[in-house]
């Protein structure tokens, strides 16, 4: 916390322009830094933490639901990317290569992994034999590089961190469900955990992931009217398992291509969350992966510190031992005032204040980051009071977001419409689609907008396709997007 | 567990050959496996529980000593690497390079990171303006490659999965105390989690990290009689401070170079886990890093399904509750007698056995790894009784190790003796030291040995250098390696 003394100096107000707040803010709160090399990150402790939050608890709702951890070579050979003739296509143009190791020129040439299809699925060829080998569910946490032209802090990088689950089962039913059953792990992460509602569907073919039979994808919209991709869940169907051998004998010992799923999100999730909820005044970090929930700032007037900051420590201490993550700021070079701000600008949740008052009266001042109202609290109530406030912010971020949501989804008819909307005010907008590739061009050639998620089939209030005015087939959110 | 039905086939004694033990065991309990590319491991699941438990205690007590985890990019511009001559020396024969990126060829290439110390630097030196700002307590989790021309799974492998600490400090003192205490983290570890013993001392300048002033290693010797270095701690001084203008404004405000320390530790650590503990009927994991601490085994005879299972079941979940790592295999294509052979081999420290007999007595079995010695134990003290057993396991697995160390350290004053006992016993060889680098060739020469650890300064019994006969000034430990 320590390395960064200047004072809280001002950033862009999210209000007049969201993005250059949202890089403002990330500079300022000491998430993330730019390295000299183009697109490449630097992760720092702060946004590193909220990371660790992130991975904790995606990995424990992982492993509730069967997976275990494995780790897979940070290099393709580039015959093993060439197998899956989509797969290639996709991703060739955005490897990075090695093409020298130990001073000497490499016989062929290796990917950095922009995805690790190909390498595992060539160990699963090894691995899988028997009905009894399936299924076989592992995921990997891992760093990928994927070369960018247009690069944003955590947003799009080259090099991003992520998990990526690689599933293999018996019966296509058994892989589509563990599909969709990741999608709503994704979708309640987002929801119960950074406070964002998400769209969780299928993606249109145009923009599935390269080699898969159909995506799915959980979608948020930022506050700039932008949807961004969240996460993603594809069923692969067969298409590895034929490029790879990955076969096994079945029950009735005939021998099967095996039916796989991959899934994954990334660091990606830290820039939603920045994004989503800060405000004028900085971050706001939702409780729940706040790496600081509650600050106590005691008041540093006269022999505070030994008037003061005993209580401080006892009630930080009780504070830990109650599971809450808790920062002591007992900092003398920089005033109270100072504190609130700086706190403020990082986005905890809450501030506990503690002055002579407090002392005599044996409560201290609870601040919600939100709308900076106090509450005063006895000593002997704080765990639970305290608690209660986590709660209620992390509810209150997560209605703020869906009514924001709700306000920028419009409901259209044509594509004029659609225009209009997209360029005025932006937003997701949902209309009808007849589900034929060449009427989703012109939304992206006139508003540089795509479907983001099949919603579901046609719906009455939309029965015409947006573009072409022939019957729909599929209600769709469309909106221009990260 | 269900993806390898084979019997339980045999591995090579390791009382005959601990190199072939290892690699079968290692295959054969699902640890690891080869993938096509030349010294790339693949960890699988087994494995990478492992390791995921040695770097969650490990993450604790970085935390627990004031650090914090950040991420840095994959990837160092040559140039960087070229800053510090001796750091650029010592790891530019080992580097996988980079040269093509987005279909271009890069203008300068980029080397995949054999350590992080060039890109990290480059980072602390627009980070690092006053005292104020320091000490900078970082690490990070990551994967590095090295190019190794012979390679062995866990304990040299092209990529590796470790953590390197990075800190920078205001003074030389405080930057020694870090490489001791993080020398020191590593011990205790080694020793109370791994039940490892190990020396920790200085290494000789020969052996020191490319681009230090001091390194400090903790070395373990395995069954095998070679020495291995399973942690280094350095003490880097100014000099990638003066490389890379690390500078700070002091409380006397003259601008200064400040003092870094880096450490590390690796998944070689798995390999070292395997290799000390292991016996001929397989792995044997020590209680505080075992995936599974206690296997239940219910003896499946008539309608075990009725009479047994739901007792097992219970009984797991109770010693879950209790925090112990406790799997229940109910599978009812395997034997007991083939499920008990394969989690010995798997090295699970206890097995609990449960069949009609101690249903009527309201007991179970405790089956110790180490001896198969079996303990009655009735069910209302299971938690106790299994808690200190796995505890006594952990115990004697260490003490083994003690023994195992001491039997096989040799102290010699003379290089015929030396080479003599490395020729026939192997292990450590304890003697004197002039100091000079000269000295310590022969015995490199003659039995492919080094100095693993400077132990101290010279001491009585060892008075002379083992190699010229001049006048000892340190007592070392000399070995062959890994």
């Amino acid at each position: 916390m320590n390395h960064e003394r200047d004072f809280v100096t001002a950033i862009t107000k999210k209000s007049e322009d969201a993005s250059r707040w949202y890089i403002d803010v990330i500079k300022r709160a000491e998430l993330a830094d730019y390295s000299s090399m183009k697109g490449m990150m630097v992760i720092r402790p702060y946004g590193y933490e909220i990371w660790e939050l992130i991975q904790g608890q995606l990995d424990r709702m992982f492993k509730e639901t069967g997976h275990r951890n494995a780790y897979f070579p940070l290099f393709i050979p580039e015959s093993f990317l060439q197998k899956e003739a989509e797969h290639v296509e996709g991703f060739a143009p955005e490897v990075a290569w090695v093409t020298i190791g130990g001073g000497e020129p490499l016989e062929e040439r290796w990917a950095v992994r922009p995805t690790s299809e190909a390498i595992i699925c060539s160990m699963y060829a090894k691995w899988v034999k028997s009905w009894r080998d399936l299924p076989l569910l592992y995921n990997q946490w891992a760093n990928v590089v994927r070369w960018e032209k247009v690069t944003r802090p955590f947003l799009r990088t080259t090099e991003f961190l992520w998990q990526e689950g690689h599933t293999v089962h018996a019966t296509e039913q058994e892989a589509e469900e563990e599909t969709l059953r990741m999608l709503d792990v994704y979708r309640r992460f987002a929801e119960e955990y950074m406070a964002i509602p998400v769209l969780a569907g299928q993606k249109s073919e145009s923009e599935k992931f390269a080699g898969a039979v159909r995506t799915y994808a959980i979608e948020a919209l930022m506050p700039d009217g932008k949807a961004l991709q969240a996460g993603t869940s594809h069923f692969l169907g067969q298409n590895f398992a034929k490029a790879f051998g990955v076969r096994f004998e079945s029950q009735a010992q005939t021998l099967e291509y095996a039916w796989q799923t991959s899934w994954g999100v990334s660091t990606r999730l830290v820039g939603a969350l920045i994004m989503t909820h800060g405000d004028d005044s900085g971050l706001i970090l939702p409780p729940r992966l706040a790496p600081i929930q509650t600050v106590i700032v005691p008041i540093s007037a006269g022999n505070w510190q030994e008037t003061i900051l005993p209580k401080a420590v006892e009630l930080r201490d009780q504070l830990r031992a109650a599971g809450i993550r808790v920062h002591l700021d007992d900092d003398d070079t920089n005033t109270p005032g100072w504190k609130y701000a700086e706190y403020e600008m990082r986005g905890v949740p809450v501030r506990l204040e503690i002055g002579p008052k407090d002392i005599q009266k044996g409560s201290v001042v609870l601040v919600n980051r939100l709308n900076r109202q106090k509450t005063f609290v006895p000593w002997g109530e704080l765990v639970p009071r305290l608690t209660a406030l986590l709660e209620e912010i992390q509810a209150e971020l997560f209605a703020r977001a869906v009514k924001a949501r709700a306000e920028n989804t419009t409901q259209v008819g044509t594509l004029d419409e659609l225009v209009a909307v997209l360029e005025e005010k932006r937003g997701l907008v949902r209309t009808g689609w007849c589900g034929r590739p060449e009427c989703e061009k012109p939304a992206k050639e006139r508003a540089a907008a795509t479907i983001r998620i099949i919603q579901g089939p046609a719906c009455p209030e939309l029965p015409k396709c947006h573009c072409c005015g022939g019957e729909s087939r599929r209600t769709v959110l469309i909106a221009k997007s990260y």
